[in-house]
């Protein structure tokens, strides 16, 4: 089974023929269709990320086909398409028992996000030795194993290499609007960096039924999309100027909601300075590992709320079958996302691409 | 009438005889009998809070009878004893009419907040030279005149030298939990720093049930009274000494509510570290003009949420007769609150009191 592995910090990717074992017990493999490249596989890549275990499959953000299920798989069966979700509920913990599935951080979780089994093992490896799937989910690859709570049945009429991007993108972005800040219909929002996961907070404000929606993106293209996918100002910023000047300029007195979608905490600190007394920054991108948040304590005091987020606070059982049934219906745009479709092969040059910051989302076909 | 005026950042304050004019239309003139020295006070005193315009009376959690009405004053009679709420909604703003009083920033509220009438004007003068009422208040004083609705009729039960606790204190303290955070009962809480507002937060939390309420101070005293008013758990920290360790010491994993109540920055940031993923930092405490918030962004990343207030969302025709009603019911103490009551010519040892950090609460009494 050829993937994407990551052996050294801030080397290329080496694309290698792994040994995938059989799923054991409340396990599934899954032959992947296509998967997405995500700003956090840059901060695995680059060592910023404290998910890292190497060698390491990455890619977080995948969909495909059962092949193969484990003894006590009752809601899988060869031939299902799934999406890969970012995490597979332990079901144990006291969250999970108690409904905030989002908050779930059992073992079995924490295992699957250090590239882990809930036993510690993996089913990957390479000459004997293990390599982990990132998050346990490792989708940069022809195939993966993972626990049944972590793959997601999904309708046959959605195109698997569209579906994968509601593993992380999607679902990150609607999710950080729906679930999380639950912005309200006839709401100011504001949506710093529109690439994979931001042009999905465009959308998931348009769901909910915003009636401005601001984009800020430093590259025109991200911005047209951000348009077509319902943003009602573009905001074309250059990289040293600050968004939130051009956002109080668009909406005085600061938007309800700004989202933050880049991972850059100076642009949360941003987003912060975007909102209104009582409005709510949301930080969505995923900050590199010890990168410190520092603004003035004074701009949170007038009933400020900033808040954090994995994933945009969803529950994958609940939540990515919710992203089919909007797509289905037309209101939720998977393919306006794909800005390009690479071989496995040619793996390197989507992180190329990401770093270069044009394209919202490149998609790797195995 | 007296009053205590700051004439120069820094300096101690001086009782003045200010000629108090009568109430105008919709105003009226309240006889004070009792007024909170609070932290917030302390920031004009030295001249690091936005809202310091000299000279000004100092004072803003005050209780008192009113002794003269204005034209136009459909709802307070003369005689009737008041509480003078921190802020009067202007009832005309967007968030006023959508119900959203707590978030009221009209051009009323904001020229109270700066010791102004809506007209701009100030009904104190020292020969013949406008003086300030903090934040419309002013209330270390003999009197002062307040829009009506700054002035919210209370029962004839309750002592008014206890009464005027919840001008600030108490409610910042009480709706923090209650409006802000929302407390579930069975729930952790920590509160950092059990002044007069930290206290108030250990009983808002004990009012909405929550199983465990840690109590952090430097301060034995104000530890013993933390027990008396709900904490389950005190932990007396060295200045220097970290409050999060001791708090993960106490709920390993961390609360599910973190307050801070002192305003200092690097303590908001000790309250987040204190809370468990998912979980919710409130900064209660108003921080110094221009201090620096500054965290490990992976903090929030986590689903956490750090959420500012000012005075604890409330309302006061609405948070003012609720917090009454559950003290004449015997749920919240006023008396506790008080350590010492000083007469209005000794209101720089009020301050000092302060300063030290050794009391919760003075009273002065003019």
């Amino acid at each position: 089974m050829r993937a994407a592995v990551l052996h050294e910090f801030g080397k290329p990717l080496v694309v290698e023929d792994l040994h995938c074992e059989d799923p054991r017990a409340g396990e599934v493999r899954v032959r992947l269709a296509a998967s997405g490249v995500c700003r956090s596989d840059l901060h695995v890549l680059h060592g910023r990320s404290p998910v890292a275990r190497l060698p390491m499959v990455l890619g977080h953000e995948g969909a495909g086909v059962v092949e193969a299920v484990g003894s006590g798989v009752a809601g899988l069966r060869v031939g299902d398409p799934v999406v890969i979700a970012l995490y597979g509920p332990c079901g144990a913990c006291a969250d999970c028992r108690a409904g905030r599935i989002e908050r779930c951080m059992g073992e079995t979780r924490r295992n699957n996000m250090f590239g882990l089994m809930p036993d510690g093992s993996t089913r990957l490896s390479l000459g004997g030795r293990p390599v982990h799937p990132m998050v346990g989910a490792g989708t940069l690859a022809e195939a993966t194993v993972v626990r049944e709570a972590q793959a997601i049945a999904i309708p046959h009429g959605v195109p698997l290499d569209l579906a994968c991007l509601a593993g992380c993108g999607v679902t990150t972005g609607v999710g950080a609007v729906l679930n999380v800040a639950r912005v309200a219909a006839g709401s100011s929002v504001a949506v710093i960096g529109c690439g994979g996961v931001g042009l999905n907070v465009v959308q998931g404000a348009r769901i909910a039924g915003a009636a401005r929606i601001v984009a800020v993106d430093t590259q025109p293209g991200k911005l047209d999309l951000a348009s077509d996918l319902g943003a009602t100002d573009l905001v074309r910023v250059a990289a040293d100027e600050p968004a939130s000047r051009a956002i109080l300029a668009r909406v005085p007195g600061g938007v309800d909601t700004a989202f933050e979608v880049v991972g850059h905490p100076e642009l949360v600190r941003e987003a912060l300075l975007s909102t209104r007394p009582g409005g709510m920054a949301v930080m969505v991108g995923a900050p590199p590992d010890g990168a410190q948040l520092a603004f003035e304590a004074r701009q949170l005091f007038w009933d400020r709320a900033l808040v954090g987020t994995v994933g945009g606070g969803n529950v994958p059982q609940r939540d990515i079958p919710r992203l089919m049934e909007l797509h289905l219906r037309g209101r939720l745009d998977f393919a306006k996302l794909v800005s390009q479709r690479l071989p496995l092969a040619r793996v390197n040059e989507a992180f190329g691409a990401l770093e270069q910051g044009e394209l919202a989302r490149t998609l790797v076909v195995p």
